[in-house]
């Protein structure tokens, strides 16, 4: 049975979606959850939602990391606090746990599990994971906001990370990896891109080229690699876009007159299911790669579903030993 | 009367779009069009159309570009040779037209406009400037995709360049210009956009801020500033992104049962001009900004009505006097 450390003063309304997405995740997938954080304020929320006999409980965290926490106050609470986080990713390290789920700062999360956790051997930087929606199912994409300056060498890790998590978590056989960039014949790129072609040509990775965001989103690719900063802008431009077209779609269907008022009503089921889609943090939380233990981090405004998506995404990391296989592959590519 | 010379060989289904897009423009916003490009492909397609007197003539122009001119080749083209956007850009050279429109491809337009009009004295690098749709309206966003890799000079003189645009003609008084990065807050970014804080700071630009994609499409800024390769990215990003929700609406409507699928036919026109919001070339083609003449590139894939939005683009900016004004801002900024 899988054992899941779940942030519970992760989100943005904390502790009630946590507590209750990691009951609803006790109850429907067979995992052991370890609730950690502020244990008077988790208590009662526990107990609200009828825990039973799950296996379920709670370990105190006497300190909590914010949105404030940057900078040299942040790397001391990672490496000397008590913090949730802290806690939490120190049970992952011990062997107590198998995956740290939060919806927590990233920023923090990342420093914290760079302290309690370390890189993988032959890392030099870890990278946050998300996957994007496709038209043919889903896209690994990383890094999409841990680091704004990458070398060829970052993004080459990066792909073979991505590549393994796809094949052992997302059930991809040999992923198909592409290297974003503004333009998909080989020459087109910045000087990172046109730096790391050579790099991924001669990797054993299955290259498929560069790749628009006509391709990522089209589903051409299975793995697709860009810097920190692009992905990030990526990222949160594709989340402003679903989130403007769904609005204009609701402000189209109301000022459309009484017939398609009465569309929109019929139709509001399938738009509702859409909303999902867009929402990365329902498609599950972006994993963490190249640190030392699983960890997985969600939206701020994740509810009690995005939790127990990845909680469930946690849970399917685990039982994949998709860390295991990373640092293998890693290991072999540091041979050649 | 404004005149734009037109390249009848642009789009991909071309000389019809482009014909039949000019037709319109001259007859609905009394502008006079000089249709450069192959005579005897031309002309038909404009007898079709029943011009009558409206002001409307053919350049005869014996070469064109393709996707196939790159490098070398088109290096010689730009600068030697008679393709109809070579025909077309010497026209405005002249001062025997205004401005010049076509929906071929960016980067013979860009290197054709380099060799033929030059640049705007100051300017290291000309940009193209699309139009995002934006929650309250619209942004001028650029670098979109000529220049890989920037230079902190480089993002300002876009900054004044599309400031200058949003002003003159998409008539915003003082646009708020803002630097798209990974993040909100001062600080965050890549090399480049820390390097390029201050220079933004110190300018007479009404600087917002670092804008992450969610300001930019939320409406928050007139005018966002990045390298072409993140510009780039985005932009494909979100027209792929824009294409997936429509897909998708209509597979879940196709898929939802009698009720969802008559709700589907009611709110179909609504679905419908939501499609125009997302498709940039229907907002109006992007403008080359840096250059010395007002050059204007639209999607391949533009049809009648997208060379039409184009063609109205390019009377604006001509009317507007907006390249004076650029000059003449970028000439101020030289002063400093």
């Amino acid at each position: 049975m899988a054992r899941i450390v779940v942030d519970a003063m992760g989100s943005d309304d904390f502790p009630k979606p946590d507590v209750e997405g990691s009951v609803k995740a006790a109850r429907e997938y067979g995992v052991e959850i370890i609730l950690v954080g502020d244990e008077s304020k988790i208590k009662p929320v526990l107990d609200s939602q009828n825990p039973g006999r799950l296996p379920i409980r709670i370990v105190h965290a006497p300190e909590m990391l914010t949105m404030e926490d940057k900078g040299e106050a942040l790397t001391f609470k990672a490496r000397h606090g008590q913090s949730s986080m802290a806690v939490g990713m120190d049970l992952v390290k011990k062997g107590e746990a198998d995956a740290f789920v939060t919806a927590g700062n990233t920023g923090a999360g990342m420093v914290t599990a760079l302290f309690r956790l370390g890189r993988i051997r032959g890392v030099d930087r870890p990278a946050l994971a998300p996957i994007f929606p496709t038209a043919t199912g889903s896209c690994v994409v990383l890094d999409i906001g841990v680091n704004p300056d990458c070398t060829p060498e970052n993004l080459i890790q990066f792909a073979i990370m991505g590549s393994i998590y796809a094949e052992k978590v997302r059930g991809v056989k040999n992923p198909k990896v592409g290297l974003i960039s503004n333009g998909e014949e080989e020459g087109k790129g910045n000087e990172l891109v046109r730096a790391a072609t050579p790099l991924f040509k001669n990797s054993k990775l299955n290259y498929y080229g560069n790749v628009e965001g006509k391709e990522v989103i089209g589903g051409k690719v299975d793995v697709a690699v860009t810097d920190g900063f692009t992905g990030n802008v990526m990222l949160k431009t594709s989340e402003a876009i679903g989130k403007l077209i769904l609005d204009e779609i609701k402000i189209k269907i109301k000022n459309g007159g009484p017939l398609t008022m009465l569309g929109g009503l019929l139709v509001k089921p399938a738009l509702t299911s859409l909303k999902s889609l867009l929402d990365p943090s329902v498609q599950g939380a972006a994993v963490l790669l190249g640190v030392n233990g699983l960890v997985l981090i969600g939206h701020g405004r994740s509810d009690a579903t995005a939790i127990q998506s990845a909680i469930r995404l946690a849970r399917n990391a685990a039982e994949s030993k998709v860390l295991d296989a990373m640092k293998t592959a890693i290991e072999e590519s540091l041979k050649k």
